[in-house]
């Protein structure tokens, strides 16, 4: 057995550790391909070369998630094999476009480490980055985990909770080199709204429902090369609390978005992600809907083509989003609540 | 809400409105390849640029109908997302090769409208073309839809209903520039019937059966960013008069076509949609089956190498086409009847 | 009828003969995207192009086995579209890797065939050679499989059963040209295993198990233009011995690999099929699961950057491999056991 990787457990994470990702990818338009069939993504820079062109850039970069998850997926055989639940992100930042033929890979450092007053278990917090094949950084985000200890025995570490922004402050956004908004085509993007005429605290329903299903989830998740066993195995999924799958977070967080294309058309560049939650699992079956809430609008400095407008994507499982569903009085989460997402997007101005 | 898209109702249309449709889409490999992965394609042009190159082409172009889902796809938004039912085309051509790396958008005009006497909705008939980024057509279709009306006493529009022909003429094909199929290959094609061997009338079972499951119909229907949602939302669809998602008409073609290999594997390039009708709507489980009839042969002027081919496809669910079933002696419709698609080919001559 | 292609029957082969097989394909980033999608590779090397391109390569080859579908795809509608069972496999060598943009096509030879005596179907044993566009050998091995004849009165020809290697000697080995593993990058590869470590007689549990969904083997088998009836058609298979649609045996060869990535992440290199055989037919909803032994190590001539190792993968279904089942002391199969797979891979040395 000593041939097969077991991955980390709680009791092997140090703080300030360094971890080097396996699983060097290069992106191609076949990963862009299967990315709108899994979703249906339909934001025009992300769908025409031409149209992302006229906007600056060299071709049409990546879904910003889809990078997100290929960054994320090489960093579960490392940090998240022996998880009990992924908890959360924060301060997360794109930080350049992705390309068909960049070649990505992956680094974490362990930031936090908190062990549960079980002893089973401990938190452990890790600020990864994603870059390209020339060492450009793509990608930076803290998400945290819980771990399962190999032994409850073993000494715990320092506890060390990391203070991490609400959210990314606009002047960290980064806006990609040579991006220039202000000829942005309405006609093309299907919608005529851009960030002037969002108003904070409107709410969004996204409408659109999509349904999931097992082949879909499994083929994203194994797009990504993520590797967690409790997406793959009924077999032993069987004899689990909810003995089914669990889909993986990321692909709720993906149809979501692909979802709020009906109201949010041209928000197609992420900057920011502040933050994520995934409140409960999702399962083959499942309907997806997502209702938006505008958290804040932000002017970037020496820019009038595009400004930032930080967005609350609720993500809901059969139950439809009319009502924007979220919390009860008591601040209990609604019981169709699966996935909360708070993120900045580049919008067009006029 | 107001920024949530809600499509075009009946009386937004107007006789001679022309409708620019979002999302230009750069079409990839990743497209072709998934595309062979839902229907198995096997069309030897389609599948090997050395082949298409022997022939004349640059490389080897998308099979026709995925160049059709692609511009179909784009008028979604705008012509048929508060659609009862997608009628019928007519009329279609394909006006030159699509190949990865072109980027197609869709424009439509509507040429037609008529008004049900329930006032509750209306027929549409629009023609869409597709064209590259070049500004080249690459195809024109009508079709007509009945589509719901906001608001029942909404006045009508003077009814117009567009002559269409039964058939393209032949003499309105168009030939891919520089193609020739002279030295077509029939061993690399798989199968040695050429346009002289095929005679009107005679009639083609296709012998094999594909299975849908409701993975792929999605997986199919998002990468064409065709955004319908009768095919994508089991939980509003479980009160459907069906109970079920309804399976993109498209779908069907495309696995008929991909069945008809099997009798029709010189047939390649489509060159007109002279008609088609969904008879019934299909879904998950069901199992397709094809026949296909010679309509007419025409000789192409100045042409040698090739002629043209007119082809009825049927295409059944959990029918066998053995027997070929169509139509009873009344002329009502076998109960297994989904499919009726009527289009010219071009196929290489002796 | 006369133009649906019916397949060869036992009774149309004939020593010697010499099928040129239809379909090129040129292969894609498309492809590749699908077959990571589909199974969940991470070999480093067909991962990515510029850890392909330090160990000399000119970009990330497509994964071995994914080759082997396409040229085996290819001779079904000759050799096996009449087939009651696919036997097995020896004697295979990679010849030289594919990229993306190659050109595949194949052909095959009758080197064997052997009447049942039930006179109603034989075994042919077939030889299929895949080459791509410039006529460079790709891929070559040895099938043998049980065909129905047409008629059980027609004369049987000669028996004749080719005398096969149970395993290819390592001095037939193929390294791809300019491959050096010397500067082979653990870290990226993610595990620091290499051939030097691995001992003959060494089981390796590769713990992961995959459940397969009906929508992934279809689009698997007809990614690679595999046109066998069984996979695809539930209406007609509801009436055969399981009432199922059999899975694609290669679809297990290759989730088998996938999973034995953990324990084998050096392996990226396969240099021989030694022999394979399909033990039992693995269906819809099945969770597959992998162990391998070593059954053998050899130096290559002249070689000291890579080693061969000789495996034998056991794929399993609805069984956990911790326990190496395989054969009970009667030489039973496992109720368990799906896949045998014995095949020579190229790996680093230290």
């Amino acid at each position: 057995m000593t041939k097969t990787a077991t991955g980390n457990f709680f009791e092997d994470f140090a703080i300030g550790q360094e971890i080097v990702h396996a699983t060097p990818r290069t992106v191609t338009e076949g990963d862009v391909a299967l990315y709108t069939a899994l979703y249906g993504m339909r934001f025009a820079a992300n769908s025409s070369d031409p149209f992302a062109m006229d906007l600056g850039l060299q071709a049409a970069p990546l879904d910003d998630f889809l990078t997100f998850h290929f960054i994320f997926g090489k960093t579960v055989p490392d940090i998240s094999l022996n998880a009990i639940a992924n908890l959360g992100y924060a301060d997360g930042r794109l930080l350049g476009p992705v390309y068909p033929g960049d070649t990505l890979s992956a680094k974490s450092t362990v930031i936090g480490l908190r062990e549960l007053s079980s002893h089973k278990a401990g938190i452990v917090y890790v600020r990864s980055t994603g870059e390209n094949q020339s060492g450009e950084p793509v990608l930076d985000y803290v998400r945290w985990v819980m771990v399962r200890k190999r032994d409850p025995e073993a000494p715990a570490p320092e506890t060390l909770v990391p203070d991490l922004p609400e959210a990314v402050t606009p002047a960290d956004l980064v806006v990609p080199d040579g991006l220039d908004l202000s000829g942005f085509d309405t006609t093309q993007s299907g919608s005529t709204d851009l960030w002037d005429d969002y108003k904070v605290g409107e709410k969004i329903d996204h409408v659109d429902g999509i349904t999931i299903e097992e082949a879909e989830h499994m083929m994203a998740t194994r797009l990504y090369q993520n590797t967690a066993r409790v997406h793959f195995n009924q077999f032993v999924q069987a004899h689990s609390q909810s003995g089914r799958r669990l889909i993986y977070g990321g692909h709720i967080i993906s149809l979501a978005r692909a979802i709020s294309f009906n109201g949010l058309a041209n928000a197609s560049f992420v900057a920011a992600l502040n933050g994520g939650v995934h409140v409960a699992p999702s399962f083959g079956g499942d309907t997806i809907f997502a209702w938006s809430e505008i958290l804040d609008k932000a002017e970037l400095p020496g820019r009038t083509d595009l400004g930032a407008l930080r967005i609350h994507t609720v993500g809901l499982k059969n139950q439809p989003a009319t009502e924007f569903p979220h919390k009860d009085e008591g601040g209990k989460d609604h019981p169709g609540l699966v996935l909360e997402l708070d993120y900045w997007v580049l919008m067009p101005r006029r």
